[in-house]
């Protein structure tokens, strides 16, 4: 037996998110189906976590179990060779049995692409969230720091979450832009259903001057899902790197 | 009467290019089609050159006749509203009536991208030329310099061409390498059918070791297309600039 890690860049665009469900084609359901042409293996492949319909990612990390005795720099090349084209395994790893991809994941990175402009975009159309009025960065840089460290976020998750503990800890939030594009990275020991999302559309509410950056701290304190801002849309979400030991 | 210019970004992936065919979805017509719903008027679209299917453009430059009295500051959002998100309107602009955006183009700004790694790209993946054999970028360096300056590019035209002097000027020829990315950015005073893609498709046999630089001169004064590489495929392509007086 062996226990293989796999790490997947793809993009959201077509998938209906990361995990396998009856109606629609997930890009758990495609890896599968391509290691199952590899090792004649029905695998239950193990995702450190969820991304939306729509939502990419670099590098997200999966393990599986297998018999199968192909060589492990051969893997990568031949489960590329089934799957389409907007899903790339990355690299393939052996790990020891006991890896878990979800359990041992001890953070994450993401990266939110904001483009704000009069026209849009043609070339990066599915991959960044287009707003024509002008945000104030300063304001929005100002909010940021209110997140960092250890809080209940359940002002910032779906109502649709299901997890019993809510806090987590945030240990990078950073704003840059260049030219039109405002970037966001944050760095936290794990996120809530749509977490990454709600901080990004109430920042966007900070740099409309729609909420001010001093309130955030109320806003998280109120455990209030309603009391935050939108739910920024998946296409300017990326998953960068999952964190372990 | 007026003139009006248009910049126009495209992703080029989901069209038949740009020009106006019967069969086929072109970025031509998809303009065409959106300056009528604003003006009521089917309009001559004079482009300022065609790509070809699956080619990309950051200012794609076009320009139309009109009645219209729609305010020139309105003129992108307007028609952007009847767009599809993979064609943007990035400005409009009031020419005097005698500007014509194919006889006065002084020259062009063409990037080609090329990515060389062994597992392509999910997020790029229409974007870029995927190469997985290690091209040796000196190489390709060395040989570029051999295309500046004036030559007869017929080795370097499709033979479907119909121009009768192939005679071009090459301004700029530069290849930068960012990891796994190699860039080529080549500006010129006009190119022949294909010539931009059969240029890199031969640079690429350099990078490989197919043909060494030195023999460059020898297929350009050859002029036969057969004797230079392939034609490299149209997704790495990008129109940058239309450069006019």
């Amino acid at each position: 037996m062996r226990n293989i890690q796999l790490i997947i860049e793809y993009d959201g665009t077509n998938y209906c998110g990361w995990q396998i469900q009856k109606n629609g084609i997930t890009i758990q359901k495609m890896i599968c189906d391509s290691i199952y042409k590899i090792t004649g293996e029905n695998c239950s492949l193990i995702g450190s976590g969820r991304t939306d319909a729509g939502v990419h990612a670099y590098a997200q990390s999966a393990n599986f179990i297998t018999e199968s005795k192909v060589p492990i720099n051969r893997f990568a090349r031949a489960l590329n060779s089934y799957l389409p084209k907007d899903i790339r395994i990355v690299n393939a790893i052996e790990k020891d049995l006991k890896f878990h991809s979800r359990y041992d994941a001890k953070g994450k990175i993401y990266e939110y692409r904001i483009l704000n402009n009069l026209n849009g975009t043609a070339l990066d159309n599915n991959r960044v969230w287009h707003i024509t009025k002008k945000l104030d960065i300063d304001k929005i840089k100002e909010a940021c720091k209110f997140f960092l460290g250890t809080h209940d976020f359940t002002s910032f998750s779906s109502v649709n979450s299901c997890a019993q503990n809510k806090v987590r800890n945030i240990g990078q939030l950073v704003v840059t832009s260049e030219e039109e594009y405002i970037r966001y990275k944050i760095k936290g020991n794990g996120f809530l259903y749509n977490m990454v999302r709600i901080i990004v559309g109430t920042l966007v509410e900070v740099g409309l001057s729609r909420i001010e950056p001093s309130t955030i701290p109320k806003i998280i304190q109120n455990r209030d899902r309603s009391t935050a801002g939108k739910t920024a849309p998946p296409q300017g979400l990326y998953l960068k790197e999952v964190l372990y030991k």
